[in-house]
């Protein structure tokens, strides 16, 4: 281990976000608010800390290997969000560490899970800095920092390797310099569209922004108690359709920069993932309509806002879903296993480890009538080798796993069933409201120290999708044997 | 396709599921039952259908191919739970036919769902049948078969392909004849020990015999609306020790029988089922003592029963376990997945597929350390080939797909959650029983016609092992293109 390097880059990450503090500061002094003083408190906190451990770093080797990055990437998340938790406590508002710590690790994964009963108390400067923190976590707070570790020459890649979301990270620039800032323009481009968007649908300028952070991150944390029941239709399609913007691969906009049409649209990904939301979107939609007695334009924009919601791992709630027939229950709850596209925000298993894993099945029927042909795996006309293969199968496998053992867990609190399979499914994938008593209306107040801290770990292994963090967490023999 | 040889080989089961009928027959005949002219006119009329099929085929090629196979296995089952639902009918203990072919696929997939809230109103000579079908059932109507199918000059190999439970066939010995032979005895020796234990232990002879055929059948049905919660503890741990044999691989018996200790010793399918039966049992006993307040021995013999009876998809119970903590509930859910081992009578996925799960999972752990090692993944010391981990892997994703499938078909009947995943888990994994209103002292009988038609195919596609029934009502381009 080096762990110079790994205290370098932790104290940098710290210095990033110290400055990320001032937003909130700053809207806090504008609006007159006493929480400024904690979000001031926090930044200085912060500052100091991220500075000293920059400082006993000074002359260490730039070299960094496999376990290194692993291990920047996971304390990263976890020290980050502890400082992040800072302005919740000092500002009285989550006064509690396992509580604070909760919402802003949720907050960092872009999962959006809170333990807050009503979040319109809050000042606003802490809820922006409660929402700011999805937009951060949106694309990693990593990746945000590749455009600036580059420059205290550090070889990167590996850090980029575990952090990237999704099993095909897609060299879209050859350098990653250029990738990460490639990626950061069109995240940017996109949120600032969406401001405009939501502007002009009726939203003020200050929930334009924060709800364009929390979908564009596809977090899903909000300001309002119902969420977005309370918007327009204009205002509802246009989170929407920024969600599943949000839930595609970021390199397809590169592509359509460089007018790549045709690539696009043979994205196998993005077309299944396309297809799953038109699919689902429309026996939401007959369901609700035969059984809930929704009119056809509502049970259209219900089904759409909640399964694009949903897949997208963002978990805003224009509805409460809960009081659904349970088919579309079921079928949201599949959907957040889904997830989005690789090398998006989103959360979950993602699209492209689903549809490999239907080709693999199918593959198996061509053998029972052609048992001797050979038959590869192909996406978007390539064929994925072998190794790629068996690392989406073995991380479904563990995803699983690691779900399943959740709600073993989980189910020791003895709540229903569907409130723990719901609770890790939620956490797991990064979507935030489930399903039974953590509805949209509901909340995560409810669940012990030890769930809350458990589930906080669950949010943490989806995001960094797993194995990293396991990786660490695991004994060591597991990993030279195996 | 070789209509031919297809028409004999079913019209041979069928004759050969005619002279079955002959015990149930007699035991009516000889407690006095109206019920026996219902057995009489069931054996009459397969017989007659039986013959004319064989008739219809006589000079027929004695070639199988691969979607022969497919088509007599598939078929098989259908019509000779078709035929074997004729009983139930006449007798007028099940006049509906969607009910009482319910019933029957249940027996011959050795699943043991019930639609009937009252099994003890039935005639012995009826009940003796509905029980004896999980026997028949147990190591597959065509395996009885194949001793005689040979007999008739056919290639029997594709079918003991489709048929075979597991992944791993695993030559017993050299010939399918002796192959069928050697299963026959052993699972014959170890029901009539099971009967005479039983019989020691205090149950009449009626009730042993019954009651071993729905244990190594790994069936379940029961004679007593309370299953077997009113017999002794030795009676009790009995059954329980029989589950886990019938859930081994038959095979280790044969080493048995040649004396191969160390090669049982150090079967890794076989040590892991064990090991994950003691586990389930401690943590279950202790979730017992700990919040519901059994005593030790009751919290030992209750989880021991119940873990041995959902693992190896029995599903008879000694208590309501829907009473129990969620954990254990849960735990329970999960077992069903599990099943028993490959090359038992069990169901559920298999322990040897979780077991190269777990495998591929930490092998990728190890390319984290050694990305560049070459780590093949071993059984029992031996590689397994590429393909047959693939098989693996894509039948596991097979079967999550299939379960999730099924479960949002059974939830447009809205009824809970957990009663849908529950209905479709225990019917897919041949277990029977399952949570919530599926609980040991309930019944599907409240399911609708297309509800309990659909639960019936999912027991198929389990007992078949899903690729061999959906390869057949799969449009031809999937199995040609892919």
């Amino acid at each position: 281990m080096n762990y110079g390097i790994v205290r370098r880059v932790l104290g940098s990450l710290l210095l990033v976000e110290a400055l990320l503090f001032l937003p909130g500061l700053l809207i806090g002094l504008y609006y007159g608010e006493a929480s400024w003083q904690a979000m001031g408190i926090s930044l200085i906190i912060t500052l100091v800390a991220g500075g000293l451990l920059v400082l006993s770093s000074k002359h260490c080797s730039t070299q960094v290997r496999a376990l290194d990055g692993l291990l920047i990437v996971s304390l990263g998340w976890v020290l980050v969000s502890v400082f992040g938790s800072l302005p919740f406590m000092f500002s009285g508002f989550i006064p509690r560490f396992v509580d604070a710590f909760f919402e802003t690790v949720s907050g960092f994964t872009t999962t959006g899970a809170t333990i807050l009963p009503d979040v319109e108390v809050l000042d606003k400067g802490i809820q922006f800095w409660r929402i700011f923190t999805h937009w951060i976590g949106g694309m990693g707070i990593l990746v945000f920092s590749l455009a600036l570790l580059p420059a205290l020459g550090i070889g990167s890649f590996q850090i980029f390797k575990a952090e990237s979301p999704g099993p095909v990270a897609g060299k879209i620039a050859p350098r990653m310099k250029n990738t990460a800032r490639i990626l950061y323009l069109t995240y940017f481009s996109l949120t600032i569209s969406q401001i405009i968007l939501l502007k002009l649908g009726g939203m003020t300028l200050y929930e334009a922004t924060v709800h364009s952070f929390s979908t564009m991150g596809t977090g899903g944390f909000g300001m309002y108690n119902d969420s977005v029941a309370s918007f327009n239709d204009f205002l509802q399609m246009t989170l929407g359709v920024f969600m599943v913007l949000a839930g595609l691969n970021f390199s397809l906009y590169y592509l359509a920069y460089r007018r790549k049409v045709r690539d696009i649209l043979e994205n196998e990904e993005a077309r299944f993932f396309l297809k799953i939301i038109a699919g689902a979107t429309v026996v939401i939609m007959l369901d609700l309509i035969i059984r809930y007695g929704s009119g056809s334009w509502l049970a259209f924009r219900d089904a759409f806002i909640q399964v694009t919601s949903i897949i997208s791992t963002t978990g805003i709630a224009n509805h409460d879903y809960t009081a659904w027939p349970y088919f579309s229950q079921m079928l949201l709850l599949i959907l957040m296993f889904v997830g989005g596209c690789a090398g998006s925000t989103a959360g979950g298993m993602k699209v492209i480890r689903v549809l490999v894993s239907t080709k693999l099945v199918r593959r198996e029927f061509s053998k029972i009538a052609h048992p001797r042909a050979y038959s590869p795996i192909k996406v978007n006309g390539r064929i994925l080798p072998n190794e790629i293969v068996s690392g989406i199968t073995s991380f479904l496998s563990l995803h699983l796993m690691v779900f399943l053992g959740g709600v073993l867990f989980i189910s020791l609190e003895n709540y229903d069933l569907i409130t723990s399979i719901s609770a890790v499914a939620a956490t797991l994938n990064n979507v935030g409201p489930g399903l039974a008593l953590l509805g949209p209306s509901f909340n995560y107040s409810f669940f012990n120290d030890a769930s809350k801290l458990f589930l906080t770990l669950m949010m943490l292994l989806g995001r960094l999708e797993l194995y990293t963090v396991i990786a660490l967490l695991a004994p060591r023999r597991w990993i030279d044997e195996s």
